[in-house]
Order: C-alpha cells, then structure tokens, then sequence
C-alpha cells in the first residue's frame, strides 16, 4: 500500500516534516520514494522582473539549487534503507504532482502541509488542497 | 504509525472505499480502530420542516439507524483482526471529528474523499478539507 511514494516537495519546513513521516514508513512496507520537485517558471519570470540578473542565469542557479537538495534528501532516504528516484519538473505545482503520480504508478502521495496561509489559498486552495481533490491514489497529508 | 486509526464515516460511498482501505492497513501495523459517525443535530432540524414525524422520533430513528451501520462496520473490521472502538457524537461534522481526534489520541485520521460536489462545498471547502486543514495528527485521504 505504500510501496512506491511520491513525495513532492518544495524544500520547506513543511515538507520536511513529511521527509521524517517517509523514514518510518518503511516499517509500513515502503520501498521505493520518487522524489520530486517542481519548479514553477511563472514565479521564476516573478524573480527576474526584480533582479538585474540574467533571467537564463537564474533558472541555472534555480535548477542547481533544487538538483543539490535534492541529492541530500536522496541521501537521507537511502539511509534510511529505501530506493529512490528524484525528478525534477517544470509545471505547474499540482499539476507537475499529478502527472508524475500517472508516469511513475505511485502507490501513495505523502504531502506536507500547514494550515492555510494567506488569502489567495483560501480563496484557491493550496497545492496540497488542488493535489488531494485531483489526485486518484490515496495522498497522506503530514502535518508540521 | 497506524496503531490507531481514526475512521470518521457518514456511511456513503466514499467513506466506505476508506474502510477497504483500513483493512488492508493491518499489514502496515494497524491495530484499532476508532468508527466516528457524527450526527448533525442542525441537518435533523432542516429534515423535521419536511415531515410530519414528531422530531424527537426522527432524532431516534436517526440515531438507531447509524448504531446498526456501525456495528457492521464494526463487525467487519474485527474480521480483519483489528480492535474496534464506536462512537456517535451530536455535533457539527469536522467539529466533532476533530474532538474525538484529540479525546481518543489517535495515530493518524483516514478518511474517504471525492472531488468537490457543489457550489457550497467549492466556496467553503468539504468536510474532509476542514478536517485536513485543522488536525494535528496525519490524515490518510483515500479516493474513491
């Protein structure tokens, strides 16, 4: 039931609580983790509208950045005996989530996630809330 | 991590998919089970306006009808091999779920969960999405 999980993450704290919920399910017959981040390019395009930097430069550092948290967090999972696989996407958020939980036949979503934040996200929903109403296998929602 | 689930259920569905899924749980160290109907004192109102039956009767028939559902649920669930715990609580739907989340301590809450139905539910958000945002504890949202 939770052989194969997809645990999305955007590197924050919240997610993180989610990494140390990934760990103990392999007591609960977890096997493999797809780790994945989604890089958003319309928040990029955000970003270099106040900066001088070179919008190029910055989806590099942008990337490079992911790929180097990613490879720790690969690290920490294979530590904790489990196989793992990291995918870096652009898209959308929920929607980079959801169409890597069809490509890699997932078992499982785990998803970090704090209350609500801030006006849009109640207006639109968070990520977490897009991916749980979307999404066709069971998501475990961990919370900080 | 699963040794004691929280199983909110308004019998639908939905919420029985969640408990296909409980079952199988076992494997992934489940133990007991605590099956929560709540019962929204608020809907049995909007009901009386429609029916000639004395309220107090509906309020019976009401409560007698969801002792018997969860004691199949119960029933089945002790097939599986786990302990089982009922309650029926009066109270606002997410409100009730989350009291019972604190009274009981339990590991994780798993509930069942379709896409949005209506316009009420897309403005305020679902039960399962109230539930989702204000728990401490982690929730396991299964699909239908």
């Amino acid at each position: 039931m939770f052989k194969k999980i997809l645990y999305p993450t955007d590197f924050s704290d919240v997610a993180n609580s989610a990494l140390d919920f990934i760990k103990q399910l392999k007591e609960a017959g977890a096997e493999e983790v797809v780790i994945l981040h989604v890089i958003d390019k319309s928040s990029l395009d955000a970003l270099a509208m106040y900066t001088s930097k070179d919008f190029l430069q910055i989806e590099k550092d942008w990337e490079a950045n992911a790929a180097s948290q990613m490879s720790s967090i690969a690290d920490e999972l294979k530590e904790a005996g489990l196989e793992v696989k990291v995918r870096i996407e652009n898209d959308i958020p929920f929607r980079g989530i959801l169409k890597v939980e069809e490509d890699e036949d997932v078992s499982v979503i785990v998803l970090g996630s704090h209350g609500v934040s801030n006006i849009q996200e109640m207006l639109l929903g968070s990520v977490s809330e897009k991916v749980i109403r979307k999404a066709k296998k069971p998501v475990l929602v961990v919370k900080r």
